[in-house]
């Protein structure tokens, strides 16, 4: 069986967007797969008792510096979104949605998604700007609102997101290879070591 | 001039000790010097109000899989300490006094104190306990408690953690190379990356 390694991510968390780029690449070189879990990080961390860098003023303005040093290190493209935080609700709800019943578009509203956030500073709490991203990523701005609107798309996101916390997730991005968890995208070589006896036990 | 890591720590934290387990090999690649920043961390986190991982449940299961983890990739030993958060205080003051007035003895007592605390599970806000420590590594425990019961290395210790704040401190381990700051002993490719070029300009 394919390895997997699923990846508990909110849009508006630059290093969930660091992960996001950073994976394609480990994924392939273990011959493993990506499960995409959306979740809304702002419940998170409030339900666990968690906080958010930005309410650490000292961690803040480190964090800001190590997100830059960390997109040049993985020669990703990033700028700071002068919007942060934002409220991804309903950018996360169209993911979670797409994700259960388009799951061919997903991919495309996540890539879409965190560019928006991270390289052009969108803001995905602005309903105007929203419409702008979706329709910019090819997308009916009109049709994915309406989805996201649905009761059912909305309990897939909350259940989604208890599921997380209810497994030990606190903060995102974070990776689980089989019951193995692995907070934070500076973990992703342990995920990268900890997929590749499944690789070579393959080989042998 | 030899470029130098200013190693920003206290013996109670983890992460420190996998730093100053992993930074002796970093330096000496890079032909550089280690300069010690002893400071007390609970003051650190409580004056910029950040918070502990042990205030936070979820965050706490996770730190204690993921240092497990972390020491075994650097191949550094290490146990868990069920006294676990441990008051370094009288710790830290013996540190700083020794780093002020013996700094020949300094390298051998932080040794101790950290492998003390995340090796032999020892506690070290226990007065028994630390005469122990403090004998068991070669000293005088009488002489080392009376230095840190000094009010000049009181004071010393309590500038050195306000100094560090100032400076941006919000955790530890934290190194500065020159004004660049990196928290985490998981930045240390950074820090590693930051020095190269001063060796790379000496060889060419």
């Amino acid at each position: 069986m394919q390895p997997q390694v699923e990846f508990v991510f909110d849009v508006g968390s630059p290093y969930s967007y660091l992960a996001e780029r950073a994976l394609p690449g480990i994924v392939q070189a273990a011959g493993a797969q990506i499960v995409w879990r959306p979740v809304l990080l702002g419940a998170v961390i409030k339900t666990t008792g968690n906080h958010s860098p930005f309410e650490v003023p000292a961690k803040m303005r480190w964090v800001e510096q190590d997100i830059e040093r960390c997109a040049r290190a993985l020669a990703v493209p990033f700028n700071r979104n002068p919007h942060f935080p934002v409220n991804t609700m309903v950018a996360m709800r169209i993911a979670t949605g797409l994700l259960a019943r388009r799951p061919d578009d997903f991919p495309a509203w996540v890539e879409a998604a965190f560019r928006a956030m991270w390289v052009e500073g969108r803001n995905l709490a602005d309903p105007a700007e929203l419409a702008a991203v979706i329709r910019n990523a090819g997308f009916d701005d009109r049709q994915l609102l309406a989805l996201a609107s649905e009761p059912a798309v909305k309990d897939l996101l909350r259940s989604a997101t208890e599921e997380a916390i209810a497994r030990g997730v606190f903060g995102a991005p974070t990776f689980f290879v089989g019951d193995q968890m692995f907070w934070g995208h500076d973990r992703l070589d342990q995920v990268a070591r900890v997929l590749a006896p499944a690789d070579s036990g393959r080989q042998s």
